[in-house]
């Protein structure tokens, strides 16, 4: 296969091709400043001891690449009047993002004490990774960042994210090689065959290939290049290679890589204009190969080991600069390598030749609102009272929570018609959000198309790849970009995406320290296909523990729900579509179960977050012996019944039916925001009298949630403990000791003598059990007294009515 | 690009084609049986409503394609005499491997009530996704298999993991492509850029492109021929590509996959001699594409939809067959087309014709010894004793944990020259194991070199990508095969792999029911770059949340270890390297660090899991007034220091210092089998005594092992509350409260009058904190009385013995 032509520009002007050399010394030279100094930031004085850092903590190999397509991006900005995003992949990139920054003038802008001159500089590189100061990465704090870097892999799906319904937008993603290893950014590839060319945006990766991670070489850079062309051929793009070489001319290396971009950037207006006028074959999108040496321009050798356009340049080039002389010298040749003097004036202001590259306004880089979360606006949410499931009696009915909610969110899809997209691997319609969602869209698909297909169109709201790390980030990158959106998952397999919901959270986290971001919408996760409607996969596919991550992160920006009914759920969904800056996790089942309140009550309740069930308790005044408490679809319905139970067969037991939809109420207000108070829980749960606690997840949760309360040490959980199979849905619940029975069974011998006084009861309940296990045993089904069972109100349920006794 | 030629295979006789027939009809019966059959297996009677299971629970379309593979895989395993291992990646593709296991006579081996007769074959119908059976996927019951395929991703990893140094192993990897769209298995084709062909095995990946997941189309299957074939040769593979089409004869779907795999096969051969004659550079290996309609002989259309071929064939291609008698008919016609009179003889025995193609012995897929353990080895463990760092004086010596263990895991390299392996995405030597590992071996590489590589050779120890998902695959499939292997990673990052350490997980404690599986080596991770040694890195780089994934799993299967110096180190890691069946998860810093236990001290400490540092308290017989405990290296150092500022400032309080090492041991022993008994719990933390706890992790994680625990309401921990940045170690540590400031202020205050008596002591704590913090963000270095600070041993310290009080 033959290798693509090699580019050279022609037409570019000495004057332009003097801007752009002259851009790169800047910012290699602020990024290094940035890595070393302390002071003496235009080298003024010749370099002493006392102006290097003491640590030094940051990574200078991938900057020099970063800062030439900072340049070139600057230049097609100002040339093509483009509106654009600029997402640096590598990691430890931050250097070059600030730098640019600085050089746009937004720096200053954001932050008034980093001033555009000397004093300003000093400040600027005194900051980088030191206490009270920067990150490394292109973190919250770094203007024009949606994308930190710190953890590999996701550039590309945060690239489409940002370019769906952002027809005007073009992201220059560049990919990092050492991140091109990573499983995610391997497939990310692929968002090219759901990109459609009118409705959304462009997105032109530039993958850097600088040959080396901290000790090893990379692996695209040590694959021939028809290997190498032949797999990005094979990905959907022309890509056009650039190679610089270390000694190159850097004149000669931007002429190579402006023409490469304007061939690249006129193929994809090309393409555009093409598909606005009907072609709708899916595009050949042009792609950028940089492959230049890490650490490019930095020392050749330092102690006589080679460094430039090696590992060694992975990190900082040169150490030990304070304490050896000789280090010192190599850092100082090097930073005057770039010629400060003709880059800053003596007040250390950037030169006239580099504020011509500078873009206008909110076109800059640094200064797009498409990167601060100040495009979004709020979205249009129809109200959810036409979509409740009525109640008139709690239990009497059965509806499909998920259902439900598909119908209100195909509302929510009509009247938002540009703003608000559905992520899953694959799963929409088993998660039963069809057939309404599909009345209101389509998935959109951009690759072939079969007869046999359907609800596949070239635009639609709808994005489905069986990559939760796709659906992760390209959510991310709609989110962070102002838009709206929800990701739906098996919650067994959420944990794929565990690190990248970490490292959402902290961005959040850090991002609420940043004035100058606005608000962007809230991460909401509909986990539906939950473990206790895993019968049928086994196993492999039961698995709750995503909470107890996202219990990990800080209590200002997670938010756990477990609504148990369709209007619990409907009015859990709206809350959460409403709210930004945070990331919610809302559980909930998608197979026909009772309802329990109606809409108004369950706004109620929600807005409580928890509460007791009058209706399902014993009812009067009395205070309880016993409280079953759940959290969950399934576990509520199981402490409902195990209630019923006691109510039936020990009427003399007054049993309070608690249900928890917010697990943050659980906390104390110290511990979270919607933290109950203590004396609210001890009215809930009185101290001293048992709790049997039927939860969704590990019993642990539970307790971790609620050890500071006085009424723990009474707290019995009851929750997956790590047994299932492929089986039926009530033995899934015996296997875990989560059924009516064992929770009946356990109130009783929790109560004072409950053992003794209850022994037949509870040897009756038992073998109920044994009964359903023998049933499911011999039938593969679930007994009917279980399946068939209905709930019947206590005399206290009048009304539907939780209260907060 | 031209396409691949149509390979097709004149010389297949015409027995071989009738064997290769029959094989995949019966399989296909087999497996449809088991979907749908609780009896009537063969047949002999028209199926009747109660033949016909209540609930309908597995998965067809796969199927065919799989049993293919099959088929064709015996035959080359006879007519090469091979040694093969089949890997099954396509989920809920049990059905596929069950009926190849009862085929070759495995099944009825392993399970002896499912004998191979009608009786057998109506139990191996009804257990399938039964109450009481066997789950949907090719799990740990399933003979054969090491890949359960539930959660989609790692097959190809799996596969190559099993090839390392397993040179005369041929690995069948059959690769969905729905799976074929995840980020794991999308990076996974890599793998081939590490093998090396003279020895490791091989792996043959079989893409089978069905062409649809569970609602959607798949991107591998709607993409241009050109497209896919650049794709795989740009992953270094030479495509053979077989299309099998809906309405083919099978004899000629047959002929065309016997010649590619064939020829595959003849081109492995050829490799592996060329490289054996010295040929180093990287092969390019086969692969097949297998292009066949999904659920391929099965129902075209029911109810006028079509079948075959499509989406709907996913799952159960006809579903509500005991109540609809004309979903009934279309079963029965599907079963009955597969002539099963012609497969089973009267009794339901398999006839000569598919007994002719199994192989031998343990030849045979469902039989080989790969797949049960059969082929482990117990390591070869040198003695730690000449590695252990002398330790007179605990706390007088610093030395580096990691390069200490390093020295030791080179001689197990020694020892293990073809068993062992290291596994890590980019970190061997940034985690200080080199440079004693790389005296020993070098990271095996098959790509392209370059003169500036160090410790690069075609055959090494050390497995090196920066893929945590690869890491991981390898080191499951190199273990599950028989061998032995650490996977080293950054703490923080090592969530990337939450959702395989799960299954790895469930795949142990379910494996652990199968009496014919041998044990398995551990599967131990190393999280050396641990949060508080990400001070440089930055917050992204900073999260001990693993440890709370892993307690989520059973605790017979997961043990967390944190020892606190090289000698404790030392002991943890012989210890879980000469496990099995565990995931053992050590966290270890790299950085030098004082030195506490000495060897014979360190053993004590680590057989115990915990124990008071005698010469770190007050000592003497007085019962402690408080508890300074500790788990975790750094905050050991911290529990240290605060109780010496106590001795120091307040010496009439008596402090007791307690570390843990083994996490379990705090759990009570209902919870973990290394739970400690309530009373040594007791006495070594007695009830009513405050007890401040510095945790490595959330606090909450230690809440959550100690809930049960009398002394639990005296308990205060400390440990990562979410705050970091890129900034000094001390400032961390400060940043949470975890500082010997902090620790020691928080024990005064939590003394009965402790905030009045010691209100001047707490006062200058609080002072000496805030000093320490200005002087970081002054001069981005820690405060020396922090730094430079050394032990001093109590008198109780006269020998460096913990002990159990």
């Amino acid at each position: 296969m033959a290798a693509t032509p090699r580019l050279d520009h022609d037409a570019l002007d000495d004057d332009t091709l003097d801007a752009l050399d002259a851009w790169c010394r800047a910012a290699d030279y602020l990024s290094v400043g940035q890595l070393y100094l302390l002071e003496n930031p235009l080298l003024l004085r010749p370099l002493a001891p006392e102006h290097v850092k003491a640590r030094l903590l940051g990574h200078f190999g991938t900057v020099p690449g970063l800062n030439l397509v900072y340049a070139h991006a600057n230049r097609a900005i100002r040339e093509r009047d483009l509106r654009a995003l600029y997402i640096a992949g590598p990691g430890h990139g931050g250097p070059a993002m600030v730098a640019g920054a600085w050089l746009d003038g937004t720096y200053s802008e954001r932050y008034p004490e980093i001033t555009q001159d000397a004093d300003g500089m000093a400040r600027l590189f005194r900051q980088f990774s030191f206490p009270g100061g920067i990150p490394s990465h292109a973190a919250p704090e770094t203007p024009g960042s949606i994308h930190e870097g710190g953890e590999l892999g996701y550039s590309l799906s945060h690239a489409y994210g940002a370019a769906f319904d952002n027809p005007d937008l073009t992201v220059f993603c560049v990919i990092g090689d050492g991140e091109a290893e990573t499983g995610p950014l391997a497939t990310a590839w692929h968002g090219n065959k759901f990109l459609n060319p009118v409705t959304d945006g462009t997105v032109l990766p530039i993958l850097h290939l600088n040959g080396w991670k901290i000790a090893n070489p990379t692996v695209l850079a040590r694959i021939p290049d028809d290997e190498l062309l032949s797999l990005l051929r094979g990905y959907g793009h022309e890509p056009l290679l650039v190679d610089v070489e270390k000694g190159d001319d850097p004149r000669v290396a931007h002429r190579r890589f402006a023409a490469a971009l304007d061939h690249a950037l006129d193929r994809i207006a090309e393409i555009r204009r093409a598909a606005s006028e009907g072609d709708d074959a899916r595009p050949v999108w042009p792609m950028i190969v940089l492959r230049s040496p890490k650490g490019w321009r930095g020392p050749d050798t330092v102690d006589g080991d080679p460094v430039e356009g090696t590992w060694r340049a992975h990190q900082v080039p040169v150490d030990d600069v304070r304490e050896n002389a000789d280090h010192r010298d190599v850092l100082e040749r090097w930073m005057r390598s770039y010629r400060p003097d003709e880059l800053f004036d003596a007040d250390g202001r950037p030169v006239d030749t580099l504020r011509a590259l500078v873009p206008d306004g909110d076109r800059r880089l640094s200064a797009t609102p498409d990167a601060n979360g100040g495009r979004r606006e709020d979205l249009a949410l129809p109200a959810v009272g036409s979509f409740a499931v009525p109640v008139e009696t709690p239990g009497a009915e059965d509806a499909g929570a998920m259902a439900t909610l598909g119908d209100w969110l195909a509302e929510v899809i009509r009247a938002n018609p540009t703003t608000f997209r559905l992520f899953g691997p694959d799963e929409t319609a088993s998660n039963r959000l069809a057939p309404a969602v599909y009345a209101a869209t389509d998935k959109q698909w951009a690759a072939d198309r079969s007869p046999l297909d359907e609800h596949l169109a070239r635009a639609g709201r709808v994005m489905e790849v069986l990559s939760e790390h796709q659906c992760q980030g390209w959510l991310e990158g709609y989110l962070l970009t102002g838009r709206h959106g929800v990701f739906t998952s098996y919650e067994a397999f959420v944990h794929i995406v565990d690190s990248m919901f970490n490292q959402h959270a902290k961005w959040l986290e850090s991002a609420a320290d940043v004035d100058w971001r606005a608000p962007i919408s809230s991460f909401t996760y509909l986990l539906s296909s939950h473990v206790w409607q895993q019968d049928h996969n086994g196993f492999t596919h039961q698995d709750p523990g995503f909470l107890d991550v996202v219990l990990d992160k800080s209590a200002d920006i997670v938010r756990t729900y477990l609504p148990f009914d369709a209007n619990t759920l409907l009015v859990t969904m709206a809350h959460c579509l409403r709210g930004t800056d945070r990331i919610n996790v809302v559980v909930a089942g998608k197979q026909p179960a009772p309802q329990w309140l109606d809409l108004e009550t369950a706004s109620a309740h929600c807005a409580r977050g928890l509460g007791a069930l009058d209706w399902a308790g014993s009812g009067g005044d009395r205070a309880p012996d016993v409280v079953l408490a759940a959290a969950g679809d399934v576990p509520t319905v199981e402490a409902i019944a195990a209630a019923q139970l006691l109510r039936d067969h020990a009427p003399e037991v007054a049993v309070r039916v608690v249900n928890v939809v917010d697990l943050g109420r659980l906390s104390t207000p110290e511990q979270h925001p919607h933290g109950l108070p203590d004396d609210d829980f001890d009215a809930l749960f009185p101290p001293g009298t048992p709790v049997v606690f039927a939860f969704h997840g590990y019993p642990w949760t539970i307790h971790r949630l609620t050890y500071r309360r006085r009424a723990h040490d009474d707290l019995h959980v009851h929750g997956y403990r790590e047994r299932g199979t492929t089986t039926t849905p009530f033995d899934m619940l015996m296997m875990n000791d989560l059924d009516r029975y064992a929770l009946a069974v356990d109130a009783l011998e929790r109560m004072p003598q409950g053992h003794d006084r209850y022994s037949a009861l509870i040897a009756d309940l038992r073998e109920r059990r044994r009964a359903a296990l023998a049933h499911t045993r011999a039938h593969g089904t679930d007994i009917t007294d279980v399946t068939g069972w209905r709930f019947r109100p206590s005399d206290a349920g009048a009304t539907p009515r939780p209260s907060e006794k």
